[in-house]
């Protein structure tokens, strides 16, 4: 599994969430993470989640990653949830170890009452998807919804520690799905 | 999904591991946890991590939990150690509001590098099993590991925090199935 | 799973078939039945069945019957027309109660040589769909083929009667399929 | 998939729901229907439905439907659930043409709230495999049950129709499987 | 499984390999191996093979297998690359009992450093299906991409002989998939 | 995938198709391909083919091949049958290559009629298992089958050559096997 940063300031607007996104736009071929910094705001005709159609799904600035997975075949949208699940408890637990006490609601991070995140997971028949975006600030963010960035859960966050906490996710998440794949192999079945 | 605590201080022999358990033991039926407090010594015959065999594992005093799954037919070992890292970090997640601050590797509990907990998954076509010990108290543990009891990690447990920890974990487990079954049913997929 | 029956008098026009058809339409999430009584007149763009391209699908009055399943992941056509024959051979159970002897021919039924009900099995990736209509009266059905409706069968049906048909005939399937899963977790694999 | 009804009185103790049965006792290769008039004692040590355990299961004479497929890889045992309620469903209308009315819930069948037939399924991972019997005669049959045969169902039942009667749900049962593996063939999926 | 020579010369632009191709346009039902002698020009909407997008797919006379899969329920890509390997190990065998003797590259053949053929394989939910394109002449294949066609292979070829040829990859690989469904009725599992 | 070449002239006693035999005797963990050159002579209660139920499958010496998978959860035995053949295929190719030219026919090859190997394919719900055993000599082989070994294919074979057959033939296999994997994640599907 490929972890690339993107360096660019990329808008999400749903589309990277479509499977063979991450190879038809940066050639990243196989099961991937990118990730990058930039502002959403998520084009009607590409949401996914039917319980937001109609509303808007936007901030000015976010860390982005995109997940794609090959290894299972086909591809289910329940093990790709399952799946989001682990790397959101990832996120909140390696928030934790930087002092940001978070709670979570099913894939939602909070702080303090407000929302830091948003996530969906998808697939298609070969490749399941998760989307994961955590605000950097507080603005352009939806005014019918508390939301909160990172740089306003800690104070004295800066770029440089906020790149190490992106690398230091992606990183974790896959070593986790590695260590799964490492524990089927020495686990008898009955 | 049944959730039903033991009273009984019963022995973790490994045999709970085997499908169909709780059904032929204490008559819950479907997908359920049963957690209970109580000593662990693993019959060789029933180790079923080739990684262990000729280890010792057993611990004198722990919470134990096991897990059954029937929603997914055939069970495959794959999808049982996601939702066994799932339980996993929701244990570590609690721990930590408890004030317990531990660090996990795989399926493994430390607290200040000490190991707090064991756990294995499993499967055979028609069930997932899971199961997660935790040593309440440093005792009987094997004498070449260093570990620790939860009574160790924050002195001013006591049994009923214990027994309200053991509540909490089954129930978080249980609502964090149930929200991603929910979240394939508001998901498009392509 | 959900039962629900709709009071409108609803075209069947073959979208009720896509996925999703009853949350986006009724906010019934997850599994589910709904039925409902109304004409049909599938649009040669809805039709999802390759030997009916070309025909005319229709009926002025049917008792329509949608089905939605998210229990297996990845969804499958074929447990997908497993269910479907068994809903098929639920409704005609149900009809030989009511005294209305009927003929089966797959997902098709006869009374007295006369088609009275037509059906489709599909699916998605994440969902798999049924669509089951039953003729009332039979008028408004193609030139091509001999035709009946319910009230020709049997003439002392009223639409209380119907109703109630039509409730015992969802009430019944979802029965079923409960009973299959409750089974399943009682039941040893080799 | 093959049809084979068996000319000797074979008792049915438990052993024919095991994987391979026919082809190791019959050379009956593949997914197969095999059918014979003979007793029932299953074993204690053959008893596959936990719910049954420590009850007597038996009768002096019952037609015995074996069934397998290896259609399906890997095989598990909710799709051979829902084909063992296609065989029921089957018999129970097959009967109701011979003017037997029969009631059914799950996967028994009862006539006048008498129970005629007793019924499993079970899979191993490379085949599934369903027993059903019905009672030709009340005689042997448990003491703490109702039961009835069908020879009591009607009076002017002999062998010769009850031959035609297993033929009957045999071929039936194999028409059902095909019909659905060729509606797959013509049905577009989302 | 079908197999259906087509005597006409049906350009291949790519549109055969959508799912369900065989019976829309030739009414051949369920899974079939259709074959035929014909132009290719793929046209970039119909192109699946993301690492082509912008090159030509070109060849003035190919023979054209075109195969699709409805056994297993749901599709899937992985199995279905499994199959293609199978067939192109089969042309290559079968060529080489010819006395072409070839090399194999994935799904690629080459004689003498040359491209002989083109392949692709994909998958709907329903459905599995493979193209195989070879050469019968160098001919309107791309400038940058050295090829050759069975003509240029073997002088004395002639078209009675590449008639035989078809049949006989298209029975080899028909009896192959039989065989594999065959082994599994006789081998036990663990 | 790992491959390893045992030098040890090891016993094939039927017990090396056992799921986790390479980690159990070897430490061997994950997919692997073990192959060696020794005897073989399966115990009866070893035998996994029930055709061969009272054979005797026995040689003085023979390449042993045994492979296991644990990409596909949970293992399926079509899957691995279609492995099987993918695997056989290749060693008469580079039989072929070697200027031994046999025939095949499903998982046998023949050199001049006569029985060069045999192979067997398995799985468990975690892993699918191949063995694949070609003789060296003809020698200590059942007297009721024509065999033949390797050395008598081609006289100026010696061990040196055939170690490097053995070395190709596992790297060509798992090279396939990469090669499928990495095609899957550059096709479009439907």
């Amino acid at each position: 599994m490929k972890y690339k940063k993107l360096e660019e300031s990329l808008l999400y607007d749903g589309s990277p969430i479509e499977p063979f996104w991450a190879f038809k736009e940066f050639k990243v071929k196989g099961s991937s993470i990118l990730a990058w910094i930039g502002p959403m705001e998520i084009k009607p005709e590409e949401l996914i989640d039917y319980e937001d159609v109609g509303l808007e799904i936007k901030s000015n600035k976010m860390i982005h990653f995109i997940i794609e997975h090959f290894d299972i075949q086909p591809a289910d949208i329940k093990t790709c949830y399952h799946r989001q699940r682990l790397f959101v408890m990832i996120v909140k637990d390696i928030l934790s170890e930087l002092g940001i006490k978070t709670t979570r609601s099913g894939d939602d991070i909070y702080f303090e009452g407000r929302k830091l995140s948003v996530s969906i997971a998808t697939c298609s028949n070969s490749s399941m998807k998760i989307h994961f975006g955590m605000n950097v600030k507080d603005e352009g963010t939806p005014d019918d919804v508390e939301t909160i960035g990172l740089l306003e859960c800690r104070k004295d966050l800066d770029y440089k520690k906020i790149q190490l906490l992106v690398d230091k996710i992606s990183e974790s998440y896959i070593k986790e799905i590695d260590s799964i794949e490492e524990d089927i192999t020495k686990t008898k079945v009955f």
